[in-house]
């Protein structure tokens, strides 16, 4: 039988489409607002995978435009009441639910604190829409998987959308349009060489530089949730400073590697941490997969390929889950929506 | 034998008043320049534990003025080479060693795109220093462990002292005063019966919320570095949402429990863990340590209290090394300067 979270992966490709059409006319109209205003700062509200989305978000917009783009601890406004200083910055919230109360409240102070309010929803009828002023909707359609996919990916395009809109950036709105296409093509199960590598595994090192750091922290998320294998993700540029400690013999370290230039940062660490006795696996654009590469589809713009990566990765996360007995689908002490617990 | 570890941590009172009495003109004259730059918004620069450091400069920042503060990622200036936007902004770059390549170049990247570039350095003959306009020094003296403990001790109490200056908060600024009394006082080992608890641990989570997150990040560091146990941090806010899915019966998680307003909001947190079969440890205040419980000395100021549990816990992670049979100042892979790895 087909597992939920297997099925929502494959509906990734059709969601990014889906919003890519709806949101045409509201981006081309936040683009040149945000021409406008110039804003000095994005701030950003999220938490658990949309926090990783807003981590790649920050990326890309520092990347882009060298404006800095700050992530806001909700408890800012809900426990310590400060009221925020955003005159003239732009508020993106990020959530699947929109239904998360703190990240409501967060979004209402950086309004009242003078941030023009975006926000990236998957559910439009969600209180987060009614304290936004630009709403994104991400088209992803109804999530059922307690492991975020789908709506994850969507998120991840719709960040890329707004930063192409923004910029006017040409090569990425049209690498964005074939990434539909890319994604229907991303079908081809793991390698059974990984999976027994990874079967055994209690601790992992999930590395990116860059943009790809933003999803090494989504798929440290997902190998908790649907694993229980303790990953936790690094920079590949921090990762030697003490975390790397814990490295002995088989000790697995999964590695996003970009094709841009945080590429060349990486594999000297990776060298190092192979020297100490990690199993290294490298998720890449092309090539073959193979016991210790899991080969994504190529993509264009190399500020997309974090998109096409986690999109793979997902199905490692999910296959892993299966080949260690557990059912992606029901987590022993999680439910789908995290305020009931 | 005592370890260099051990002694540092004892040597941190001492550290904190040095740089109190040293930094009083310059601290002065950095708060009137801040105040008329009024910046809209505060940019981080570090790497390791000063990055936990620099999050705890955000929150003081972000709770006392509701500016918001961000960490920059060093590859946007180093590997993307954007040129950063930071006109009237105020850059903060953080390093015990003033050496690290990257923290350099992102400091003269954040000068050259219009920051007031400020630094907290202990080697103050460092080329850190040279890229910098005011220099904040820790005057921590040589460390030489490779768990830093003593400097990282000075740079949160020049975080305090930045923010109290620059908010004129006699308030803070007294409760500083007082804090190298509180640091000396603060000398007892940590209950063998909690060594015996985490000494079969393989992983962990440490919790904060507000300001005592960013030394839940310091403190899962130090577990990994000295004593080889994955440690990770998380917001109490956050933790319910998938990475609760490693709890097993005795996993521990070691919580820092402020005074202020993200208290109630951490308790029922612990409790839903618990029930899960957590073994909590928690950190706070006054009272008498005993087996789930390391009581600190009691602080005037809220914001103050990371400081004195940072420093209350570093002697719990040396005398877990030793328990171990590790070595605190010989981790198997580490070395004190990361570059040369």
């Amino acid at each position: 039988m087909t597992s939920t979270m297997l099925r929502e992966i494959g509906e990734a490709a059709e969601a990014v489409g889906r919003q890519l059409g709806h949101n045409v006319d509201r981006l081309a109209e936040l683009g040149a607002r945000l021409r406008a205003l110039d804003p000095p700062l994005v701030a950003t509200i999220a938490r658990g995978s949309s926090d990783c989305c807003a981590l790649y978000l920050k990326y890309l917009v520092e990347i882009a435009s060298g404006i800095p783009c700050a992530s806001i601890g909700p408890s800012i406004a809900t426990l310590y009441r400060t009221p925020m200083r955003l005159g003239g910055c732009v508020s993106v919230a990020i959530s699947q639910s929109g239904r998360s109360p703190d990240i409501v409240d967060m979004q209402r102070a950086a309004r009242r604190g003078g941030a023009l309010a975006v926000a990236l929803v998957n559910d439009v009828a969600s209180p987060l829409a009614e304290e936004t002023e630009v709403l994104l909707p991400l088209c992803a359609g109804a999530e059922h998987s307690v492991a975020a996919t789908k709506s994850m990916v969507a998120g991840l395009a719709a960040g890329a959308s707004l930063v192409a809109a923004w910029r006017e950036d040409q090569q990425l709105a049209d690498a964005l349009s074939g990434l539909p296409e890319i994604l229907r093509g991303q079908t081809a199960a793991p390698p059974t060489e990984m999976l027994e590598q990874l079967a055994n595994a209690r601790s992992a090192f999930v590395l990116g530089r860059g943009a790809t750091l933003a999803i090494a922290a989504e798929a440290a998320l997902k190998l908790k949730e649907t694993c229980a294998i303790h990953a936790e993700a690094y920079s590949a540029a921090e990762v030697l400073h003490g975390p790397a400690e814990l490295v002995e013999s088989g000790f697995p370290v999964i590695a996003f590697l970009p094709s841009d230039a945080a590429r060349q940062g990486m594999l000297p660490t990776l060298a190092t941490l192979a020297d100490a006795g990690a199993t290294v696996i490298a998720i890449e654009a092309g090539g073959a997969d193979d016991a210790h590469r899991l080969a994504t589809a190529k993509v264009e713009a190399t500020l997309l390929e974090p998109v096409v990566m986690i999109h793979r990765f997902y199905r490692l996360a999910e296959a892993l889950a299966l080949r260690l007995g557990r059912d992606p689908d029901r987590p022993r002490n999680l439910r789908k929506v995290t305020e009931t617990l």
